[in-house]
């Protein structure tokens, strides 16, 4: 079965062609294999949410507008599934906040997989040169060796960062260097969604597509209080299909 | 990180060490792409699982081994990912179970792929020619193309398969076919998990370990029961992880 030929009206038409996607993203070499892995517990997770966005991720998402445009220097730092799961969408939020950078990061990190993930979101739409993460000159303290790279311009100097689909060390990296950390996770239990401030539990393309329009949040806002009910949300699902 | 450099007493050694296995597993033509995303649905239920058999599996398991054992053609049909994951773990239950013949199946049947799988399960160990599935000569209904392939020796003629990490299409087509189906999946939800007369909710080499040695069940159970208890667990899991 490949991407073009998922009939439209198959249960699982949507789901299936998002693999199809991440697979091929696989063989242009801009997502690592083990990416898919992620992307399968990802998919796990949100089978838990009835593949729909809960309310939980809509008070998260308020929380994470609140600061990005409060944020001095707010920066989105796409990685490979981000990037293949959603370039435009992440175009889109840095059209629609002020000042928001992108930088691309990597876990498995290579000059020529940065360098194409840089050019497939300036080709989904942003200015060209304006995406960061080909020249680093930065280190994130705390990391070993390439994971470490980041861009002053970009997360180095940058007091709020949205890093979507993060690894747990490198957000908890992150937040000791005392930034502000917003993520989009569908694990509610992972250490990242745990180590954030802000955890928005949805699918990206959802999570990315509803930052856009939502409006500020207030304030009022406790992680782990938005985490226990999205959990609640999940545990409800497991107990009530059959 | 390669599954060479990863450090024993990382907290995630064994799963980082079976993702890398599955990596290389596609490189080398084992696994579909998308086999890794399966893999990564699978990681995630474990995760509700607090990735231990839970006395379900073991109940599960007890049922399995009398239905194989007093099976008159048991088959144990694996797939790229079941290779992949435990080659050994397949022979050394075809060696516990009295004529339980292996016959390897795939959902992206190509012919260098079955060869491949039937070489690997030999190289674990099952003696050479004994493992079908290279020349199908036999046809499960009511599943379009490759996928309804089998071997008459095998598939086609067992009245006993276990089939684990099945697709939910192929498991309903054995159950139509008047086979009693076994299965091994994570997921408690899934169609497969549904559909299956038995369904083992555990990680795949802990399943056939604990099936290579589990004495056989006393017939009393009840797969619906037993999966609800499982989705039971899942959800306190959830709940009091924090």
């Amino acid at each position: 079965m490949t991407a073009t030929n998922i009939p439209d009206d198959h249960p699982r038409a949507r789901s299936l062609r998002v693999r199809e996607a991440m697979k091929d993203a696989v063989e242009a070499g801009l997502v690592h294999a083990t990416g898919l892995i992620a992307h399968g517990r990802g998919e796990a997770f949100d089978y838990l949410l009835g593949e729909t966005s809960p309310p939980e991720a809509e008070a998260a998402g308020a929380e994470a507008v609140r600061l990005l445009r409060a944020a001095r220097r707010p920066v989105l730092s796409p990685n490979g599934n981000v990037v293949a799961l959603d370039a435009a969408g992440c175009v889109a939020l840095a059209e629609a906040i002020p000042g928001l950078r992108l930088e691309v990061n990597l876990f498995h990190r290579t000059p020529e997989r940065i360098d194409r993930l840089v050019r497939a979101v300036e080709a989904a739409g942003a200015p060209a040169g304006s995406v960061l993460g080909r020249e680093p000159d930065a280190r994130i303290p705390g990391l070993a060796s390439d994971r470490a790279l980041c861009c002053a311009a970009g997360i180095g100097d940058a007091d709020v960062v949205l890093v979507p689909l993060e690894d747990g060390d490198r957000c908890e990296a992150l937040v000791a260097m005392g930034k502000t950390v917003i993520t989009i996770d569908l694990n509610p239990l992972s250490r990242t969604a745990r180590t954030a401030h802000v955890t928005i539990v949805d699918e990206l393309t959802r999570a990315l597509a509803s930052l856009r329009t939502a409006p500020p949040g207030t304030g009022r806002f406790d992680n782990t209080t938005n985490l226990a009910a999205v959990r609640r949300r999940m545990a409800t699902h497991l107990l009530e299909s059959a």
